[in-house]
């Protein structure tokens, strides 16, 4: 879908809320309905189409927006949200929606104050609804960056890159290195790795904790290719696994083919995490899996849907979320297994590729 | 100075505003009251000291919490400000100060629901506002972070590592993987490579462009260290320079060094800015210097004071700025140059200690 067509779709909505333009401040938004990259932005979508529409952004970026944005006006300032609010009366404008879950307080009362006799309403969530479902190109740059962080993982392997006595900060560092060697332009998000006791925390940062024999190691990395981001997690076992290691991998394999297995068109997002946690809970390790179970995943790392208990809202074909319970022991060890895939009518599309097997590395 | 003497110093502010506490939501302010680096989290400062403060983050970091923030409550639960705002009326809280530049429209509603009896105020940039002033420890930081980024490009250098043939990703690449082994714990931004033409383009995101000789070369980098982040820049020319690079080059080295000579204690940051942009208007290149002279850094790369035209307030002791003139041709090339400095009682302290001279490599 082109950045025009996706102004198109986004217009249906601005009719539908009685908007007569949306005020777009999230870069992120921006990116998805322009293709401008730069790190300051505001974009007015008009409802009566891109020649009244316009994009603002500072002298940095004159040449980077003329050669990004050929179809839109670009205006150059400073103050990008405000110098659109302020240019709202004469294109007609007389209510403009704003995004309130992304503009501040202050920023709200001083775009109220610059857009003088137009009103300001709430419209959060606009774009963000948009990229929900994902076209084409958006799943062949996911499918890309998935396929990246597994080479890189299959590589680090081959490699004999996990062993005792290198760090976790030398995992990391290689595993990066490795999905920019596969055509990622760089991670998708700070890589976790995890040694040992270190495992029992979701979301610890890799350190110079030295990788011991009988250590689960839990990786958790993506790769960012064409501004799309992947993320997998696999726990191995560096050597045989104890008991207690395959138990609590076996419970967390089975969990999560739950989840992969409730992904369908039409489910409810909280069905979906309660089909992996039910497997959890059924084990008594329900208060030691102490995360939602996925989230949706494009332009940015954490997005709609989340896969969480308390989320409302269901799937439809062409979201792409992933499933990643864990279980999470105290001072001892945890278990994460994490794939991302697209919803599919029938079963859904794997873009994780890795085997799902414990290795015993 | 300590985490709990930071909050010590928060509180005479929030008498100041006549507020019983303050609701801290924005994650790096947290981290300057705390020491805590998880992704989710939300800080109450009562006024009445530490023992009536409590700081809330979800089950993924609850030992990570317990460990970073020994001597604060721990409450665990998801949604972090909703709880802090629901527990404020039952901590005797009347007048609570939010963060009204960081926190959303949204959320603001959300948050005002939850404080039920309890008036939510406003209190933007309370914390920053302690955040402008550098400790030693901080200071010390930041020269390490700078240290690293001056050693990485000299090595760069001696490696001969910036040559015809090498491309802007590769020099890049090698520019944060020296940094690291200078011991940063990674780029404390996106580094930037721009060759040629494309060092007009101040933002610009290294490509596969292969450096010719002859080229200007813009390099725009920094490191973390310790949550915090240095900047510089240093444009140099492979191979001799031609008449109208040294030309440019002299005219912006000239603008650095009376921006430099500008910062004092006292000193309005706009008159800072003039001091050196007077430099490039007076050659006539007034339109081609783009952006503004500098900004604060710390646990953010860009943060207070930014010393632009249009800024008000002025510098204080053991502030920490960039200085960063650039003129851009378009289509042609352009320079800039980049220090990182700390305000002082006589000449300011320069933490970037690469030469100013051109380079040609």
């Amino acid at each position: 879908m082109s950045f025009p067509s996706r102004r198109t779709a986004l217009r249906a909505l601005l009719r539908a809320a009685e908007l007569d333009a949306l005020l777009v401040t999230d870069l992120v938004n921006i990116g998805y309905l322009t293709g401008f990259t730069g790190s300051n932005a505001a974009l007015l979508v008009h409802v009566d189409g891109d020649a009244a529409s316009l994009v603002c952004t500072d002298g940095r970026y004159r040449s980077q927006a003329a050669e990004q944005v050929p179809d839109l006006e670009i205006l150059i300032e400073r103050g990008s949200a405000l110098a659109l609010a302020r240019s709202a009366p004469e294109r007609g404008v007389r209510r403009l929606g704003f995004e309130s879950d992304a503009v501040t307080v202050d920023a709200h009362t001083a775009l109220d104050e610059a857009a003088r006799e137009v009103t300001l309403h709430r419209a959060p969530g606009l774009v963000q609804r948009l990229r929900l479902v994902k076209d084409d190109a958006e799943v062949a740059a996911l499918r890309a960056a998935c396929a990246a962080a597994d080479a890189a993982l299959a590589d680090l392997l081959a490699a004999g890159g996990l062993r005792p006595g290198r760090t976790e900060r030398d995992v990391a560092l290689e595993l990066e290195a490795r999905m920019r060697s596969h055509g990622a332009d760089g991670p998708s998000f700070e890589t976790i790795v995890a040694a040992g006791e270190h495992s029992a925390v979701p979301h610890h940062r890799p350190t110079g904790t030295v990788l011991r024999s009988g250590d689960l190691v839990t990786m958790d990395f993506g790769a960012l290719v064409g501004g799309y981001h992947s993320d997998m997690t696999r726990t191995v076992v560096l050597g045989p696994a104890a008991g207690w290691q395959r138990e609590l991998y076996d419970l967390v394999a089975a969990a999560q083919a739950a989840g992969r297995a409730a992904l369908a068109p039409g489910a409810k997002v909280s069905d979906v995490d309660a089909a992996a946690r039910s497997v959890v809970e059924d084990a008594g390790r329900g208060d030691e899996f102490v995360h939602p179970l996925g989230h949706g995943v494009g332009l940015q790392i954490h997005e709609a849907p989340i896969l969480a208990k308390t989320s409302t809202g269901a799937l439809a074909t062409e979201m792409v979320v992933t499933v990643e319970p864990g279980v999470y022991l105290e001072g001892c060890g945890g278990v994460r297994i994490e794939d991302t895939l697209v919803v599919r009518d029938g079963p859904p599309d794997l873009l994780t590729r890795t085997t799902k097997d414990l290795l015993e590395v």
